[in-house]
């Protein structure tokens, strides 16, 4: 199929790289704002070359768009009335309730598939890609009765190149869901990154002071804010509860501090520990991946 | 040296592990009030025997302790009764100045060295210890100059056998930046994992949709409520101070989400990436450990 990714970055890229390796996609075209973006990604390889726009999205028979939330909303309609006839279009944005509201009554709905694969790093950009980073992840599609079969098979197709689990959600259970599970995981840890760079002025005591467990917590706290600030924006009210709850518990923690209840905060670690098999089972799968790439 | 650690847990084991090897310790005896923990690190060679409390104390040459930090507060002065002439202490706890306040006017004050190495998984328990953990850290000093010159020549070839980089401070500066770079992790990691536990009944989903950067956040939920409940009562006021900084950037961000505010949630991201440069140190750090454990 002729394929083509617009948004050339750690997402678009690394599923430019699988899709060649499986053979889904044979010939690949790039599509980036970013000029030097773009020519990156053809000298490293990820895709074959840089076509203008009309004439990618006339000639594709499969287009996958991994750009900032905000900018797919505003550019999906229009590239839905660009395509050839049969052509699928797949998204694999991390919010879902907006995107598909914009594409509800366009003629063409059922040639695009809502997806969301759910992987990442917290670096960015075409060198940041690379092969395997969705492999045993879980992918989520919405709305999968808009979507024709037809459009449905090649997203399967696509999917299961990339080693992913699909699973199906309404948008707006889908963007409830990752606002608790994903995108509160990046404001907490944005907001302990900044708490720190606040106090200690003298960034020297952060890296003298920092364990392995700071490094950890505050990781996604490198993560691309041009990426990010529009997906918060699109998810403000489920995000907004998420972190309402977030800083109610912390202000209960908190409390019970100041009232030396070490009962009570024994109490809510000890709960807070049930998550240790639930994370286990993640770790399990990141080292089944790591164990497949050295073999 | 004769050499007794008392607690054999995740600390305390993997200190008597490495001062094996740097044949600092020659003869290692064991304490620990668990009974099951004192016989699987004898089983698992951490140290050669279990003693009684007593016989230890008054023939060892070196006493070092790795037990939860208020049993620790309770502990010291009575050991210190009980040392012989010449015997070194030195405390491995994560809070100092609740401890360095218990012995203030000790008359074997100058016997003992209080010191924080920092370093930690979040497992626990003997089976957890192993040789390298403290490698290419930091350790901290508290007080020096009521330790005796013998009695921090001790422990400077302790902390570099360890491979640790040690540096001096007073207990309440220590305690003020830990709170911020070490014990805020903690909390906002149980509080994190406690949030979406609580939303998320049903486990499957957040299995299904974590990726490996809730993971990352959240890892440190797993950490031992036991040795924590007393950390967090012992540095309760400079900790609240740091998680009311926290919750204060919480609720900012929440108003600027609610409000819309994309440039403004976008300013704060940016100025969190700062963190970017102190992580790669830490990580660079990190791999120079892998890489000299692999060689």
């Amino acid at each position: 199929m002729k394929t083509t990714i617009i948004g050339l970055g750690l997402i678009g890229g690394s599923i430019a790289i699988d899709l060649r390796k499986a053979s889904v996609a044979t010939e690949l075209v790039g599509i980036d704002r970013n000029v030097d973006h773009a020519k990156r990604a053809v000298e490293l390889g990820i895709v074959d070359k840089i076509e203008a726009e009309d004439k990618a999205l006339s000639t594709s028979d499969l287009i996958i768009t991994a750009i900032p939330v905000n900018a797919m909303c505003q550019l999906l309609p229009g590239l839905l009335d660009a395509i050839k006839p049969g052509a699928v279009v797949i998204d694999a944005g991390s919010t879902k309730r907006l995107l598909c509201k914009s594409v509800e009554h366009h003629t063409k709905r059922k040639q695009f598939v809502a997806a969301h694969p759910i992987a990442g790093t917290e670096n960015s950009g075409p060198e940041a890609a690379f092969s395997g980073l969705f492999k045993d992840k879980t992918n989520i599609i919405c709305e999968k009765e808009k979507s024709s079969p037809q459009a449905l098979s090649v997203a399967t197709l696509v999917f299961e190149s990339l080693g992913m689990n699909t699973i199906f959600m309404e948008p707006e259970e889908h963007d409830k869901h990752v606002a608790y599970v994903s995108h509160l995981s990046h404001v907490s840890s944005f907001l302990l990154g900044q708490t720190v760079l606040d106090i200690e002025r003298d960034e020297k005591n952060i890296f003298a002071l920092a364990g392995s467990g700071f490094a950890s917590t505050v990781r996604l706290a490198k993560s691309s804010p041009d990426m990010w600030a529009p997906i918060f924006e699109q998810n403000a009210e489920y995000l907004s509860q998420a972190l309402l709850e977030y800083i109610m518990h912390l202000q209960k923690f908190q409390y019970h501090l100041m009232k030396r209840d070490v009962k009570e905060l024994h109490n809510v670690m000890t709960s807070a520990n049930r998550i240790r098999e639930i994370l286990n089972g993640i770790e399990h799968k990141q080292t089944k991946q790591v164990v497949e790439k050295i073999k």
